[in-house]
């Protein structure tokens, strides 16, 4: 949970709220409550967010307020493709101690995000955990494949899904084939693998089956921050509330994390996120039926 | 109908058979006979391939043989991700006058794909045709825009389905968004567009509606050459066999299109897409089914 600066071709933010675990917890408590958050933040973190957030069934417990620091903090300014974007500011402030401890009252969940984030910090919540989540999904990024390789691959031995883009993906694996980069990942540990393709959809990976979720053409992407967090969300959201983690079901989890995703990047930041209603929500999971649902007859 | 000389990541060829035109006839020949063949080939073109063309339902009384001269030449080199490529060799020959005659006997043809070439040569070919075809379907490429543009735009005027890849659709309306440079491109004239993104798969514009197709995840594309304009042959030959021309068909011509080109990728050439069988073709189109098929429950 952070504070973001965010330039995008359409518009400039001053601080706003960000931080993946904001845009996890916003999306996937749309789908299942409670939610049990682990962050840190500092003394400049609002009140009313953390209030916001529990009035949506976000427990807070597990976020520790750091009285005489500041939040992390990122500046950002994306590039007119709104594909890449460029770092000017990363403030790491209160996650350069971040060691988080799970809260008692957080055992025994049985679905697990982890957020993008030093891969040791991702492997000591799992430690801490004494029951084995039914589902521990992974979110990274290429950052800690040039810094803790090795500490990233221990953790791919102990999760069931890696989300990656498709540069992460063949940066990890060494292939430019993004099916063989997923046999070689599901080799290294997890036996799912969502590649996240921005623009151009998303593919699931699982054994030899493969999934393919589109993103919803829009007429323009307003600011693309916390899209990937926003779909991990609805991802694991969906797989939360059903209880059912078979493939069939991730085929659906990840075409709610798309529709999400969708809303997400409409306005800057978490605004729009914070105010869809269910309706919404349902309206676009509809568009994504229409979008890809064909009538098949054979030759 | 031309030759290629192709070197791949995979290896490389000597003249092997290509053009869009021959790309176009041995895949829509699968799914509706005659096709009607419009092209113009020099003395070294192979009578075999003709006659092996001829063999699979192509009629071929359009297809000039002008004595004295060669074949249209092509050689091309792909870079190590497929997507770009460096033109070696381009050797007009045949194709610097071509002015194609239609054929009393192509008369009354129902549906109609100008492969990629001078506007100007596919308006004549239009202005030929003494009843309107059911469906004009165009094919062009960024060539055009540069050096023919009035002349592209007239023929817009002419068409009903517009086939470019995503840089060609940027480039023609001036938008960076797919979603708006389809509407831009529909307002010169075709009421539908479908927008080729490679690896990525293509989108199908009408009105407000849109429809994704992704491509078949592979792990190796072993040669793109001829992959849009198989899949062009797909689309029309599935819509000319089902005669039916409704946005919902123009779906499923899609998925069939997409399949094609996927099989087109696995070897040099036109050889893959000479051998495959109505099992074969079946089989993958139960695979897309597959890949994009899911289960949605609304919130």
């Amino acid at each position: 949970m952070a504070f973001d600066a965010i330039e995008t071709p359409f518009g400039k933010t001053d601080k706003i709220i960000g931080g993946s675990a904001t845009y996890v917890a916003y999306c996937a408590s749309n789908f299942v409550q409670p939610v049990q958050q682990v962050s840190i933040v500092g003394y400049d973190f609002p009140k009313e967010v953390l209030q916001d957030l529990q009035s949506k069934g976000v427990q807070t417990e597990g976020v520790e307020i750091i009285k005489d620091k500041k939040s992390f903090f990122w500046a950002g300014k994306y590039h007119m493709d709104m594909n890449s974007r460029d770092t000017l500011v990363t403030d790491l402030n209160v996650l350069a101690d971040f060691n988080p401890v799970i809260p008692e009252s957080y055992q025994g969940a049985e679905f697990l995000m982890l957020g993008n984030l030093v891969p040791a910090i991702q492997k000591s919540v799992i430690q801490q955990l004494k029951t084995r989540p039914k589902l521990i999904v992974l979110d990274t990024m290429n950052f800690w494949m040039e810094s803790a390789l090795d500490d990233l691959k221990e953790v791919l031995t102990m999760v069931d899904v890696l989300l990656v883009n498709d540069a992460e993906a063949r940066q990890l694996s060494g292939e430019l084939s993004l099916v063989k980069a997923a046999k070689k990942i599901m080799a290294m540990g997890p036996k799912y693998i969502i590649i996240k393709k921005g623009e151009h959809g998303a593919l699931l990976f699982h054994n030899d089956q493969i999934f393919f979720a589109p993103a919803l053409p829009l007429e323009d992407v307003f600011d693309p921050t916390g899209a990937g967090d926003t779909f991990a969300g609805g991802f694991i959201g969906h797989l939360a509330k059903t209880k059912d983690i078979s493939f069939e079901n991730m085929k659906t989890a990840i075409i709610v994390g798309s529709a999400m995703a969708s809303y997400c990047v409409e306005k800057f930041g978490t605004e729009r996120l914070r105010e869809i209603t269910k309706e919404d929500i349902d309206k676009r999971l509809a568009q994504f039926r229409e979008l890809v649902n064909f009538d098949i007859e054979l030759v």
